[in-house]
């Protein structure tokens, strides 16, 4: 269905302050963007970790919160309308025939461009995963880090590892609907909400589902099939927990997730990029801000924005190849200020 | 006079903004600086030439003046009290026996210091001279391009060269305590304020100086004394002028000034540096904003703060050999917002 192809000059992954000031300096070369972040809002870790926490280097701003900095960015850019696919992950890149890039999300969106800007700071928050060497064989067909669809667990014989709110939540909505419930906690203790642990204990103690104190050591099954997990309890003795659907919720940690796996240089899960134009080893992919890397790289927000201007210059080429770029001031140039609706 | 030598960890000449937030980086890693500036005030080109238009590009400033930018990021450094020498000029800079740098302006400081920082932007702004081979010769004893003491000039045989107002400014302000004046003019408009130019005829009409129109083709003497200097008019013809001493007001011009005979590696005028930490070819000599070059080096405000501070992680190593640096935010680093004064 190529009219679903989103065609645009560069695509920006992250909707952090980095992919946010890009944006703008490609806006002043007249290159449009589309965004796509797998976080729900804009502002990157600025947004999710420390809206309300005042930055004091940015420089000529002496002090703003995260969320103020990305209200300010997001003010600067509007001149560009710039496109967001928020709550997607970009999962899929590959190189068109033409030389142009086609990424595809997580969510179905194509998007097709010559330049790919990789602004997504210390990656995504994925699932931290079960540290058992069998356990990629289930993944997705028996065993799951999330719930996407509740009603795929209807009448299945449900294990649920973890102790915090994601695993309680998910062991009272479930085990209405489930054919079994098992909880595995390495204690009895919980880090969840006291009144999910309550009523979690009152389905234990009236029979309707099962609490096991342990660690999953190892989980039994045919093909792709789990047909039971093995327990560890502190004491030394083992479990066996008969079961078909093992859901593990062992909280998020940051990685680089399927940027991983698309032919760049990595070095120490940081993307390498020259310091001229920060671009990596795939010409018209580029990468900006906290994840890349080069001798003497600081991750620090205004390195990202010096990045971005500089990244710019290049990814001019590959949008307009015939076109000379003019390099230009917006204190003084009328062309620029038309572009920031200002002339 | 040891006890006249002023020892700091940062010596920064230009107190343009990119010196200006220099200030602040360092300041973080606990050096103190001091700045050296050849204008009259703290700003550089964006107080000097800028002061009331609109800068867009500034990360997370939609929209301020140059004078703007200078009082924000003035704002933003105070914590950290730098010293500012204004309207001196770094001259002469060596290195001392223990590694350290000393630096002379031309008003006679002396600055200490392990680290220097030129952030002199585009160099500065010195006088047009003499396009004639011997004129170096004459400089600074019979040959002036600027004023400093009236007073030196009394009794002399004067001869001043210039059509603008600094050069009728001074036939009006010498005249009076000269033994002899003469205007050279390369033609008979002058750009000076018309009640100058009235007052400069009148003293011609008088006989009390003369005007010749022409250019200055030859200045003769012996040793490093003016004699007569040779003019040539429009017609060809050409007119000898007895003179003892002879001030030339062609404006003024950007240039890199002192700095050229520093021995730092040059690329057309620019100073070239790593990108790793903005150092040049002199161990402890880093060169930030416009002045320096490197492969993709754009002259944008923003990569002169990004230079700024990935050059203080390494002049902190020459600052305190012995200690460790350890990288924080000032976000979460109570240390860093003690340092600012908030926390």
């Amino acid at each position: 269905m190529s009219e679903d192809v989103i065609r645009t000059d560069m695509i920006i992954i992250g909707a952090g302050p980095c992919g946010l000031f890009a944006v703008f300096e490609a806006g002043l070369l007249g290159m449009k963007c589309h965004l796509v972040d797998n976080l729900d809002k804009i502002g990157g870790q600025c947004a999710e970790l420390y809206p309300d926490k005042p930055i004091y280097d940015i420089p000529a701003v002496p002090r703003c919160t995260g969320q103020e900095l990305v209200d300010r960015l997001m003010e600067q850019i509007r001149p560009f309308e710039p496109a967001f696919h928020l709550k997607e992950q970009a999962s899929d890149l590959r190189r068109l025939e033409d030389g142009r890039w086609r990424l595809e999300t997580d969510a179905g969106t194509v998007l097709e461009a010559p330049v790919v800007v990789i602004a997504a700071g210390a990656g995504s928050f994925v699932p931290r995963r079960l540290p058992l060497p069998e356990a990629e064989r289930f993944e997705g067909t028996s065993l799951f880090y999330a719930v996407r669809k509740m009603d795929q667990f209807r009448g299945r014989n449900i294990l649920i590892a973890g102790g915090g709110d994601s695993a309680l939540d998910w062991v009272l909505n479930l085990q209405p609907i489930a054919a079994g419930m098992t909880l595995v906690h390495r204690r009895d203790e919980f880090r969840a909400a006291p009144d999910s642990v309550e009523k979690m204990r009152r389905l234990v103690a009236e029979g309707r589902m099962r609490l096991v104190i342990g660690q999953i050591s190892a989980l039994d099954g045919e093909g792709d099939r789990i047909r039971s997990v093995t327990i560890k309890g502190t004491d030394g003795t083992s479990t066996l927990v008969p079961c078909d659907t093992v859901l593990a919720f062992y909280g998020l940690k940051m990685e680089l997730g399927p940027i991983a796996g698309w032919g760049l240089n990595l070095d120490r899960n940081l993307i390498a990029v020259d310091t001229a134009a920060f671009e990596t080893n795939q010409p018209g992919i580029f990468a900006i801000g906290d994840i890349c890397t080069y001798p003497g790289k600081l991750k620090l927000i205004l390195s990202g924005f010096h990045e971005a201007a500089l990244m710019c210059q290049k990814a001019f080429k590959y949008c307009f190849p015939e076109q000379k770029l003019i390099f230009r001031y917006t204190t003084s140039s009328t062309d620029l200020q038309k572009k920031l609706g200002v002339a």
